[in-house]
């Protein structure tokens, strides 16, 4: 995509490319650390390149034009190529099923035959549909209503427990169907669903547009606080995201819009906040409290959506690290109607964690950071065509698999489970996580070269050029997956309980599914206790969401029952955590 | 005053001067008929006089320059002086009294005492305040009001069996200052109470300026029909006066307008549904069904009033033409607690008639037409300064009386139930209603000339130039007294009850509050066997809409349990009314 931009003067060019809608991908947030926001200039003002896309950038790519969206500076115009983002992006959209869940959504019509007014019955015209609350404005659409049709539909939305909103009254009899949404940091899907028939009519997956402002939650967070301003433009982006998604599942199957009653989203509760431009300054900081808990309803005009027939519910969120979707999650995995204990693991940014089953749960939040996702990793990408997903070291030989064939442009994140597990298995990394040059095997001395001051080991053997694991990258790994482990072990210990109790491991989300179950136990990942029990429940947030939306009681179970009988342990409040963090920073399954 | 207004073709001068929010007393609603628009046309345009105005109005008046308003036409531009309206109206504000009502008001204050989020208490905002519901606008304020003070003021409205509407959130404390509004037809009362201490800080009045819209309902009810942006006008005037009302009592006692939370409004349906801006067409065509029953409320700022505090509730009707009034007066009268019989008679443009005890009740509306308010009576007005109020015939002489003193210039309600039972007694009318030249006794000759072709009798001896009862101001009330006369009866064969179980007669209102009990019994307005019986209660619809607001379980009672034992009996559905309505078109006391 060529396209043309001008900045005024101090104005950064990805600012102006946020401003105009061209996606982007920014995991640092525009802080010009990650070098994902390269753009080609092929005309325009010159600006000084600057150290930071010295750094990031191959001569040889600067020469071709190759800049950093957010390091060239306004006063300028520049015709620009942006790369295709996120070409052939993976976005988790199976995973479990909600065909099983009853159908008996909340949202529900009510076809009520009129009976006309006559002097024997002078009902008011909004006593003759009975006990549904309507707004002044369906009160005002009312008298015309009644009498100029035998029968009226009420559409409303109602769980047991709560008369959920106000209901809509409509002459013609519309559809009803639902759209479940996970909002993923990263990736988002949506699910349209025939609520009268219960069958699942399309499926769409977007990337969160927001990640031009981000690649993390605490950037997109951040950029947020500044203004209001800031906080609605990424309100607009996620909203848009969502109609335009449900337009093209709309569309594939030919159904109108006018259909759409219900559209319920999960996502972890900075995604939930920003979707509802509520303030997300106070999740990021200590004590991180969200501003609402208990899931809410409004109608979808109300959040911008032009969809006149539909409400908007959000999912409740358990604190500010453990979100609606972690709750949907749960509901898809039955926990809370097992006896046996479970185990649930949700890896991304943060690693949400639950233990627990039907007498009551635990859960955290583990700062993971985007390792997994391929942020922060010097070669690191999403899961996305050219990105390496399965690596295998052993006699001399490094072998790998390339999501969509051809040339390895990058790795992602099971593809670096694998490399780490691969080269620890090889002696390539040791147990502190060090690549070692005098103790490295010989057979792959050719694969080692210097970045930055520091050891890097070459996958295919192209060194700077091609796509490499350099010392950093492990580092970020060990981070990452020591927060995880020491969550998951300070859960086991709330709960007094042993690994022999515990009878499954769920994985839930996209790295979850493609992850090799035996390179994360390698790594130290997960426990090598229940590397017979992992069980990938792929997008099991979207399940959830598919369930809730169905069958009001399970709609209820999510939003009401689960939060109450799960206790959320804060991490960064207790010692043992940090404990547990350094104790299994070191690689291998003996740790756990 | 004198202002100038301008016409284009085919634009009455009344329909620009109701645009511009002159006041003009419009009985008729603009059809020419009831001549009350006058104006003085001091310079402008040339318009013939039409035969309507040379019938209305004498010669004299004509050249001096009077007009009727609805009868001059543009293109034109006139300087014109308009009479001040209702100079000296007496409004009822007064009658029963809400002191004794237990101070327990659904507008509740709670004051709550912010736990600061830490990381063993990270509580969502939404969570620290209780089990409120708030709106999404409300949540968007939580975060910064939670951090930055110690204590926050929740603002609801609650009553036992509803949560009513959504909360408010605020900082600061602020008063519980709630309106009491009776939104009659012709006159407006509006209360302002203390509800921390339940004193009444203040009373104001208003002619409903709706009235340049005609003097009764059905006119209004019809001019609202023709277009949305009539409805929207009536609405607006409506709003505007119970605005007005309410900043002229709050500066009177030095409040604020922010302090306001609470805003209880009663009226007959069709008033409830103006002020609702919802749809009156059907109030006033057979069957007569409204578009609301139960009573709602909305924020004030929903329907346009700029007091950012407030919640206005409209009260429950029981049918199109028995209002939230008549429920408030039934509530201010203990009808529903009283162990004998009562009947209560608010006579306006319609009579509301309700019969019961505390078993139960039934009710109608019987249409009086607004002979007793003044309109369709040629020297008829409200009562206000210039109006006969009270008169008494005798011995060849007429006495009478004038509100404010000097001169008659018309005669109100009581003054006319007062003349025609004067006339009876005197021989001037027959028991048919009819003012026979042939038999008058020769006293009262010299005041009989005759009117439009049929005999009239000047009260001031001015003949056409003064105050007198004209033939068909006798059948005017003939007509009102016998709908009135009728319903009474009705509903006594409703419930098979003699007048002897009868305790009480409450007579509501302004009219009620004035009228000659005598002779209201003489010309068979009310039953002669209650005359000893008679309890006059002013404003009761004002004095329950007090109650109400000052008291939860009195509101409640109002708007759910009083509708729920009433009975509405529709008189035009019953051959027996139609009976009794010819049967009591007689004068004389015997009639009942």
């Amino acid at each position: 995509m060529i396209r043309i931009f001008h900045a005024s003067e101090g104005v950064s060019l990805m600012e102006v490319m946020r401003r105009e809608g061209t996606a982007l991908n920014a995991p640092c947030g525009g802080n010009h650390s990650c070098g994902k926001c390269r753009v080609k200039i092929l005309a325009g003002a010159n600006i000084p390149v600057t150290e930071e896309e010295k750094r990031l950038l191959s001569e040889e790519e600067l020469k071709e034009g190759w800049r950093l969206a957010c390091s060239v500076y306004g006063p300028g115009e520049w015709t620009v190529e942006v790369p295709e983002q996120d070409k052939g992006a993976r976005v988790m959209t199976d995973g479990g099923s909600a065909d099983g869940t009853k159908l008996d959504p909340a949202s529900r019509t009510a076809c009520i035959r009129i009976e006309k007014p006559t002097l024997e019955d002078a009902r008011a015209d909004g006593e003759r549909l009975g006990q549904y609350r309507l707004s002044l404005d369906e009160m005002r659409k009312l008298p015309r209503l009644i009498r100029e049709n035998e029968r009226l539909y009420v559409y409303e939305l109602r769980r047991q427990t709560k008369d959920y909103c106000e209901s809509i009254v409509s002459a013609e009899e519309i559809g009803n169907l639902g759209v479940a949404v996970d909002v993923g940091t990263t990736t988002m899907a949506a699910y349209l669903i025939d609520l009268q028939t219960g069958e699942q009519l399309g499926c769409a997956s977007e990337m969160n547009p927001q990640r031009s402002f981000g690649g993390d939650v605490i950037s997109r967070a951040d950029y947020a606080c500044e203004s209001v301003e800031n906080q609605r433009r990424l309100q607009t982006l996620v909203v848009s995201a969502i109609e335009s998604m449900t337009r093209r599942m709309l569309k594939e199957c030919g159904r109108d819009k006018k259909d759409v009653r219900h559209i319920y989203c999960v996502g972890n509760t900075i995604m939930m906040h920003l979707l509802a431009g509520l303030e997300t300054g106070y999740i990021t900081k200590s004590p991180f409290t969200p501003v609402y808990k208990y899931g809410f309803t409004v109608r979808a005009n109300e959040m911008g959506m032009g969809l006149e027939n539909a409400h908007v519910s959000l999912g409740t969120c358990v604190a500010g690290y453990v979100g609606a979707d972690t709750l949907a999650a749960v509901l898809a995995c039955d926990m809370l109607h097992a006896h046996e204990l479970s185990l649930m693991v949700d890896i991304g940014t943060n690693g949400e964690i639950v233990l627990g089953n039907e007498k009551g749960m635990v859960c955290c939040s583990a700062a993971a950071g985007p390792a997994f996702e391929g942020a922060h990793i010097r070669c690191g990408s999403g899961a996305q065509d050219g990105a390496i997903d399965h690596v295998k070291i052993g006699n001399g030989e490094v072998t790998f698999s390339v999501l969509g064939g051809g040339e390895a442009k990058s790795i992602c994140g099971s593809g670096l489970v694998d490399a780490i597990a691969e080269m620890i298995e090889s002696g390539i990394i040791d147990e502190t996580g060090r690549i070692d040059e005098d103790f490295l095997p010989e057979e792959y001395e050719d694969r080692l070269f210097e970045f930055e001051g520091n050891p890097a080991f070459s996958l295919d053997g192209k060194n700077e050029n091609g796509v490499f694991i350099a010392q950093q990258d492990v580092r970020e790994v060990q981070l990452a997956k020591s927060a995880i482990a020491a969550g998951i072990q300070v859960l086991m210990n709330e709960m007094g309980a042993e690994f022999d109790q515990v009878g499954k491991l769920f994985l839930a989300g996209g790295f979850g599914n493609y992850i090799d179950r035996e390179s994360a136990v390698k790594i130290g990942l997960l426990p090598k206790e229940l590397a017979d029990r992992i069980i990938p429940v792929g997008n099991a947030a979207g399940t959830g969401a598919r369930r809730a939306i169905k069958n009001a009681a399970q709609w209820e179970q999510a939003d009401e029952v689960l939060p109450k009988c799960m206790r959320y342990v804060e991490l960064s409040a207790r010692a043992d955590f940090q404990e547990l963090f350094v104790e299994k920073m070191m690689f291998g399954e003996e740790e756990y």
